[in-house]
């Protein structure tokens, strides 16, 4: 007794490490399809797969996370304890598992620069792993789908990403005007920063308090965010968030470049171009904005830009950047990508600190409810933008490059809740053991259907409780059992029993008696006939395929 | 100066760590087309898709390495840092990532087992990392392919198993006739074992060494297992081997054992059975064996289980794994799988300290050789068995479980070396830049042509020198440029230049200004035909699928 209590003792517990989760088939099912389909267009883009391994030198990783709301984002690490595995000063070195796709790309490029074709274009899928504060719908694991092109200045790059961005969401059943590619660059905001007066290297706190308040305009609006910028913040629950002490000159600037999101300009800062000018050429819409004062709306990429260009055209970096957004913005458009696709929108500054050029954004815009019939947003699910700084890391030499992102987990996780999941697939068909010693018969049955391409098993378990291999079948989403009893045998035949249409005949019939009697959806056929029976039952199940 | 210097030592190397590597998009790709034939197969038996994290709680995995090559094996470690992640006594527990895919299938069903439809039926796929020390062609990280069935007694289980096996090869492209699926049952081994008297737990270390000499029978033939079950080998190199210390009947018993692995049975251990009657009945050939003496060969799996029950029959734990043997042998028989396909083999050995009942290895036939001209030998490309005490580590309670696992980054090695990898797919098709002020035409071409589903790309380089790009257009495999000068945009024409026609022309073509006034391979279109002149170009170079 002693014993077997010791024995239960050392048993290890069957749990998931914190932050884990196991996949079941539907939801593989559904990823495995959306790989493919993002895989198509990023093929048609001309990039090429590449497989990088799962961890790296923890050096090469370096702290690289593009996300501002993580800053302390943390990486997996483990010592190699390999004896050739030791540095020069025979110490152990630190592996880490990869927190993305792009460090690893940053050290294959860096390691292979000589040989490689320039421009690089490569696209790469798989897990990633953040050693983070696991939480509802947030995971430790999960996977991305990257295209990046490293070894181009040029801003086609860029505009092409957006494009992939936009043609990859549409190849996913996310329709246009359901989603969107917004764009803004670092180098805009930068210049803002450095006409208030806040660039320095002192002032790098400040620089992420602002960030972090833009980044709440959306949820906050703009009193919200201007208390932010300012002295600071009372919630509703009455916490208080510090401000970021800026001016009243100061915030009203940051209010006017982040108001630029949708193209709210308020018409009093515009004084160089009449609005009603703008408003002829079709670029914008003049409207009243809810506190009566006159605005107009800009309605083309152009009208945000020229926004951006007459309140921080003065500053030269910002100058820099405004005009790469708008070669970016005509590349897309005479492709046909107007802003229904691709927006320019100076709020965006998820990923700022990371990227060195233009920052990308896909959203979707598909309007959703939460249980209590709130509207949900489900924000980023997917971004990227240009990072001229990676490979420079490891070879001192600057090597333009710039990347978008799926996040595919994400994405995958938003279409569920959206009901956008496709129904799951039939499970096989089930052919039944009535009597242990026909084993190698039923075994033909099922290899005679998979012959034939049809998905069939045998069942494996113990068959003495016929009812049990019934419940398995249904279990397993079976649509067709096939059953042989000795009766059957000796005729030559077998019983197909469809389950899809026994359930519903099942549920209109209320007496046990009757449902024995009239046995609904079972057929008797000739064993030759097994196949061409079994596809028709198949096809009335299977949603024939627009 | 000296700032500088400083920054040199600071950048990291950029390297692989040991024992990993990059894979590129030929392989890749070959490697995602071979992962989706071996999922079409598994899915048609019947199994259903299960995703695990890479990770797990290492007192979760245990220590079940099924290779007995490698005893020491290792997994990668780190500890939990995450306060949340700590066990009941406040410690940080150990994480591992996984070294195969069926402890973790392990734990899954131990945690979930009243949920799941049982028998359980489940495939997964991707890397497994091991600790090792790594060799020529000998990773850390790669890549299975599993099936597993939990909760089936019935030996039925395996010798689908066996079958999936031998689907899966043939689906790959393997012919039938090179390759052949063994079977083993380390029931028959270990009444061996007993029956020689090494069953004990005391003689584990004798039996190690007895399994690794058999396992060496292939290598070095009947006289150097002797040496090795006996007092001994000296190799040439004079490196001696210490063997088992068995007497000289024991190793009688384990040769003739072993020697059934081709049915090679000697004619004097048979009495009951006159080999002409067996000859007459189609099981077997009688033949001379090279020493002179008499033998038979055993052609079907019965002649070989005929061999074991004669030898071995008398143990009762040797019985009970012939008879699963036969009932296997059986099963698959009735299906249409003989012994070209699936093969009873005693001298199976690997894994049989890990499997408790039928053991599964594919192996390759194809005969190959080396670049010495020397036959290669490329072994096992997957196995698997019985296990029926892996989730009873957890809950206690014995699950019969049977499994096959592919492991495909070996089996593509070998297919590669076989010269069997398909041709690399043809690169993108190029759109080159002549003019920098009209990108947008450009990018225009590239999107006309990705609309029709042609793989297309800008040339995203510094435009400048235009010899760079048509070089880049080679490095990308690219079968077709397109090319438009002031004069061909005001003539309203493209002009296509086919890179493979070009090369061979080139080849032909001796003198530079002889090919200057060819322009091999080069035609102007308009640009309303640019797509179909492309698909002209593209159907000459793609190979018609058969």
């Amino acid at each position: 007794m002693a014993k077997k209590e010791k024995d239960v003792n050392r048993r290890p517990a069957a749990r998931l490490p914190k932050g884990m989760r196991d996949i079941g088939a539907a939801e593989l099912r559904e990823t495995q399809a959306m790989l493919e389909k993002i895989r198509a267009v990023y093929e048609r883009y001309g990039f090429e797969p590449l497989e990088t391994p799962a961890f790296e030198y923890t050096d090469s990783l370096g702290k690289f996370l593009p996300d501002q709301d993580r800053p302390n984002a943390g990486v997996f690490s483990f010592q190699d304890v390999a004896p050739e595995a030791r540095d020069t000063t025979g110490n152990e070195q630190w592996l880490s598992l990869r927190y993305d796709l792009t460090a690893p790309l940053a050290r294959h490029v860096a390691e292979n620069f000589q040989d490689l074709p320039k421009p690089f274009r490569r696209y790469a899928t798989g897990s990633v792993w953040r050693n983070e504060k696991p939480g509802p719908g947030r995971f430790r694991q999960f996977t991305q789908f990257d295209a990046d092109t490293v070894g181009a200045e040029s801003i086609a790059a860029d505009a092409e990403l957006c494009m992939l961005a936009a043609d990859t969401l549409e190849a996913l059943g996310i329709e246009r005007g359901q989603y969107v590619i917004k764009v803004n660059n670092r180098k805009v905001l930068d210049g803002v920063l450095d006409s208030i007066g806040i660039s320095g290297p002192e002032h790098s706190s400040k620089r992420l308090v602002v960030l972090r308040a833009i980044d709440k305009l959306d949820r906050l609006g703009v009193d919200g965010v201007k208390q932010l910028l300012g002295a600071g913040r009372k919630d509703e629950s009455g916490d208080f968030t510090e401000g970021a002490g800026l001016n009243e000159d100061q915030v009203r600037k940051l209010i006017v470049f982040a108001s630029l999101q949708d193209g709210l300009i308020p018409l009093e800062d515009v004084t160089d171009i009449p609005p009603q000018d703008r408003s002829a050429r079709g670029e914008v819409s003049v409207f009243k904005s809810s506190d009566g004062n006159s605005s107009f709306f800009a309605e083309s990429n152009k009208g945000v830009l020229d926004g951006l260009q007459v309140h921080f055209g003065r500053n030269e970096i910002s100058r820099a950047g405004i005009f790469e957004l708008q070669e970016l913005a005509e590349l897309a458009e005479a492709a046909g990508y107007g802003r229904d696709r691709i927006r320019i929108d100076p709020s965006v500054v998820r990923g700022l600190e990371y990227y060195t050029g233009p920052v990308f954004e896909a959203e979707l815009l598909i309007p959703a409810t939460d249980d209590k019939g709130n509207p949900v947003r489900f924000g980023s699910v997917g971004g990227g933008g240009r990072y001229d700084d990676l490979v420079a890391r490891f070879t001192g030499q600057k090597v333009p490059a710039t990347g978008f992102s799926i996040g595919v987990s994400r994405l995958q996780a938003a279409l569920t809740a959206l009901g956008r999941a496709p129904a799951p697939a039939l499970g096989p068909v089930v052919v039944t053991v009535m009597d242990r010693d026909s084993l190698a018969d039923y075994q033909a049955f099922v290899h005679t259907l998979r012959d034939a391409g049809i998905r069939a098993e045998l069942y494996l378990g113990n068959p003495k409780k016929f009812g049990r291999q019934l419940e398995y079948a249904d279990k397993r989403g079976s649509p067709v059992v096939v059953i042989q009893g000795s009766n059957e045998r000796e005729a030559g035949e077998v019983i197909l029993k469809d389950l899809i249409e026994g359930a519903k005949a099942a549920a209109a019939i209320s007496d046990n008696k009757e449902w024995k009697e009239a046995r609904p959806a079972q057929i008797s056929v000739p064993v030759a006939n097994l196949v061409e029976a079994v596809r028709e039952i198949l096809a009335r199940h299977t949603p024939s395929s627009s």
